[in-house]
């Protein structure tokens, strides 16, 4: 059987349709019962924050939502059946496909963008659940997101509440005494990824438990989600190979038309 | 409490030093007792699996074992102090930085390589658990692994044998019957995050069982998590921006001094 350690996750049974003004304090508390405890980490969907939060625009296009919520575009590419996936930074600092704009289970006409602030989102929603229930909850806010280099999409951290999102081991040792240099596990985004395992994306479980690391679970100050996006002057991928490529050939060509290094080089 | 659809993560206690020539299925198969049933999910350290397999090489420079095991140096960045980064693509298709090389909790004067096949040690695995214990266990095996434009290290699938490594939810329907068109999550690296939250990564507590998503263990040769691994032709991310730059300014300057068409652009 599984001993005391184990970690277990499992989904809110009962969460209704959220709608922009929908209370998510009350709606967890509700659907928790009198199950919480000191401890626990809630993982919630951030599209169930965007709509409690009204962040529904109306878009006949999804791509002029997407280019509203754009900062910088990182890479783009389009398919030889005209389909153009785009990889852009957003105002918070993510990079990721389309944004966060969600045009799926939204009203006909109308996409959802991504919480305003899902760090402060996260910390309302376990300082309400603290205070509500008494019990010591954490908050992460999850979101799917696709990766570099691997195929698929798993959830990640893009708020956080009252839990930590890092472990940080940097200054342990190993079993042989050894310094761990840089293992820093990002717990943010692990707790995510579980909590998705039993989510389901078509059923509406967008909140999961996930008891078992009380050990992160602390106060609502603790750095936020945002303290895992990497830095631009620390991201070896700010841009993708061709976007980077085309950048170095104009200033290639550029710098031999001012220089006259060419031929020689 | 949690209900019947919970998720149930722990760690295996007991498992002994993992040397060359260990009988990983043995060892599993004790630690675990009798508590494994249909559909549980072992999720395998890669450097036990990699220990099992004698993959000690002698290396006094830990650089030059990363410079043999990679295939492709996707980018690589030096810090002021001189501590140089390389991000790689193994002969296994992953990138990662160090291509896998392992310098901890190894013998001193040597680095350990990952496994030769970690699907095919995966699927050895689960079917030496299958046969010796009479239950249809799938089997995981996980690395730690960086990842673009975030900090920190998430456990992702390296390998897999029994086990579905992605939920393809690309023909279903979202809850408004609109099709959910591209997504396919990653199962695999979610079961590797899961895991990692009960192992930690200073003891040694190299294999954690997942139970309640006994829907994705199947047959042994579901694809394995090379599968996982994005084609090359598909990647926007070939190669860090620095280098794709520098590789389109040469680029540049010789087509300026080909063409001449430098002044005009």
């Amino acid at each position: 059987m599984p001993p005391r350690t184990a970690l277990t996750v499992w989904p809110l049974e009962g969460i209704p349709e959220v709608l922009a003004g929908t209370d998510l304090v009350s709606v967890i508390a509700d659907a928790a019962g009198g199950d919480l405890q000191d401890g626990d980490i809630l993982v919630v969907t951030s599209k169930i924050v965007s709509k409690a939060e009204g962040r529904f625009v109306v878009a006949d296009d999804r791509e002029d939502a997407i280019t509203s919520e754009t900062v910088r575009v990182v890479a783009s590419r389009t398919t030889p059946s005209g389909f153009t996936t785009r990889i852009v930074e957003n105002r918070l600092g993510m990079v990721s496909a389309a944004a966060g704009v969600d045009a799926s289970n939204t009203p006909e006409g109308t996409v959802l963008l991504l919480p305003v602030d899902p760090d402060a989102s996260a910390r309302a929603i376990a300082g309400g659940l603290r205070e509500r229930l008494g019990v010591q909850v954490g908050v992460i806010v999850s979101d799917t997101l696709g990766r570099a280099w691997r195929e698929g999409q798993t959830d990640h951290a893009i708020g956080a509440g009252g839990v930590d999102v890092f472990e940080d081991l940097r200054g342990g040792t190993d079993a042989e005494g050894r310094p761990l240099v840089v293992t820093m596990p990002c717990v943010g985004d692990e707790l995510a990824a579980a909590a998705d395992l039993v989510k389901g994306k078509a059923a509406r479980l967008p909140v999961a438990v996930v008891r078992g690391r009380a050990d992160l679970v602390g106060p609502l100050d603790l750095p936020g989600a945002r303290s895992i996006v990497r830095p631009l002057e620390r991201d070896m991928f700010r841009l993708g190979a061709d976007e980077a490529y085309a950048e170095g050939f104009a200033a290639g060509l550029a710098s031999a038309a001012e220089g006259g290094v060419g031929a020689a080089d």
